[in-house]
């Protein structure tokens, strides 16, 4: 909190309005549930002071030393007015939550009277990209749930079962684990695989088939993200051969993580290896992307990325070569840079055959 | 989208800017998945000429019949400009559907020149409450789901399972024949179930206990929501007793419905009751909620609403006794009103002692 109002001093915002969001539980802790159709609310200004306005619902749930609960007779937006008026945030650049829903925004605007409205994203951006140590040690946390998730699965009988209750299997082993999945568990199986967006569907895994598994925990926010593919039954030689130089791309990016380089020079490291094997077309995505509170976020491991990588930050590596009409390959690891890189999830590398 | 349409002309709406969302799959049929962080709206003004504006990543999956597909190296606010100036919406008043981003409206307010902006769902508020028949079989299909996985998850043992698990059970259950959860699954055992709102911990089920399950499936964008209050073991028999003053508050509600009445009517049936038998105090909530693309939506079947209740409406009466310190009850069905009321859930509602 202390940086961030150092940001707001800096670029000249007067203050910002926070609704429950990855940003408000980054800045405060407070993760308050189900809040979609009732107005809660932190309002700061650039000297530091706050006032939540939060639904009486909450009031037993969320601490704050400034706070005023509304029941249901109540107008939150005159209380907002008040606040908004104490805390001298009338006018200026002010910002705000980018996934406040536009039905509050719209009224709140109705009480601001010369502001200019920003994404607050711009500031907690560059704030949430390095993490410390006790996020690390969460994040550690998050990517070993994947890991054990990983070894779970691939101890149960898949030949037969649809993608669609593999994704579940997943999904439920995580839950078990963790407070919740980061993204919905993608399982694509033989020339679904090709397509590195497919949600999984009732194909049933079948002999013969490459099949990745793509999933991640939640853990006390922060999220893991990893994918593997496996082979079930006897496996493709062509496919075995493009799991080769995935491997080896996946592996030729992570080594090529330190800390002072940018971001695009982790992409090529993987890209210039399955281009020269050939591949390159069927390269078809970034390497990679930032991991935290978000599961997609800054920094972006792409082909254009200038940013200088610190140590602190979280991305993925994760090639993948997809060939339409036989399918796909991608190998997934959660890095964090160090001097050099240091890898968080670490589940086998080597082609397991099921 | 005709209906809409006359609504917006007799309201004097210029037009909408509408994001996904249930609003957006009611008028359309469409409901992209993962658009968060891109644009994807559709402009439609009061002639009913509209352009859809979409992520190039979604040009396979949609389809609308003036569409714009953006890709990442182009400004899709640039686009939208033009849209609005051909479009003419530039001025007046404009709906904005209520869960869009902030980060979004933000950028589109600058493109508009002098407009007042409302939200979209007090208009298709009054639409979506009338449900016509093919709503109505989807809504009846969820039910079914509703009743079977009740069936399903009581033959199961439950006893020395955590509160949590049995919800994942549950959920699970689900997620094999619908769509999705309507909500998290709430499973609430002893104590836990004297408050409506708790959320399923750690506590394992033990004999004596009374269990709320409340739950629901979402099938094809519909949404059901049951409760059954189940006994294990042994029964309280001071809870024994309460269960039968809200299995007949709850008839008596539904027992209630008819076309033409107030929606106060129903709770009224229930509360009256209830309060009759000397548990007026342990009544905490309303009789229920409206029922379709939301969970939560019109008509709220509270005290004071005086909304008249018409054929096709849709709603759940769920009366519940809840005694601190000692545990809960709530009995809950949807209901549709045709010239009576219909249940679309049929679980058993007389006590099932495990």
């Amino acid at each position: 909190m202390e940086k961030f109002l150092g940001f707001l001093r800096e670029y000249d915002y007067e203050g910002a309005l926070i609704t429950p969001s990855s940003n408000l539980y980054y800045l405060t802790g407070m993760a308050p549930q189900a809040t979609e159709e009732r107005l809660f609310l932190l309002v700061v200004n650039k000297e530091g002071e706050s006032v939540l306005i939060a639904p009486k619902l909450y009031e037993n749930e969320v601490e704050w030393e400034n706070s005023v609960f509304w029941n249901d007779e109540e107008n939150p937006y005159e209380i907002l007015e008040r606040v908004l008026t104490s805390l001298n945030l009338k006018s200026g650049k002010i910002l705000v939550e980018d996934t406040m829903r536009a039905s509050f925004l719209i009224q709140i605007e109705r009480l601001l009277e010369d502001c200019t409205l920003h994404p607050l994203s711009g500031i907690t951006r560059e704030l949430r990209m390095r993490k410390d140590e006790k996020e690390l040690s969460l994040m550690k946390k998050a990517a070993e749930i994947a890991d054990k998730v990983f070894y779970e699965i691939i101890s149960r009988e898949l030949i037969g079962k649809g993608e669609k209750q593999v994704a579940l299997e997943i999904e439920f082993l995580i839950r078990e684990l963790a407070d919740g999945v980061s993204f919905s568990p993608i399982v694509a199986s033989g020339k679904n695989a090709a397509n590195p967006h497919h949600m999984p569907g009732n194909r049933e895994i079948r002999p013969g088939d490459f099949v990745i598994l793509d999933f991640g925990a939640r853990y006390k926010g922060y999220c893991s993200d990893i994918t593997r593919t496996i082979a079930v039954g006897h496996p493709n030689e062509k496919l075995k051969e493009i799991y080769e130089v995935v491997k080896e791309a996946q592996e030729r990016a992570f080594q090529s993580v330190r800390e002072g380089i940018k971001a695009k020079e982790v992409d090529k490291a993987a890209r210039e290896y399955i281009s020269e094997k050939g591949y390159g077309e069927y390269f078809i995505h970034r390497t990679g992307h930032g991991l935290g509170l978000e599961v997609h976020e800054e920094p972006y491991i792409s082909q254009t990325n200038e940013r200088i990588l610190e140590r602190g930050m979280t991305f993925t590596i994760e090639p993948g070569i997809y060939i339409p009409n036989i399918g796909g390959v991608r190998i997934e690891d959660d890095v964090v840079v160090k001097k050099k890189g240091k890898r968080l999830t670490n589940a086998e590398r080597e082609l397991i055959i099921l």
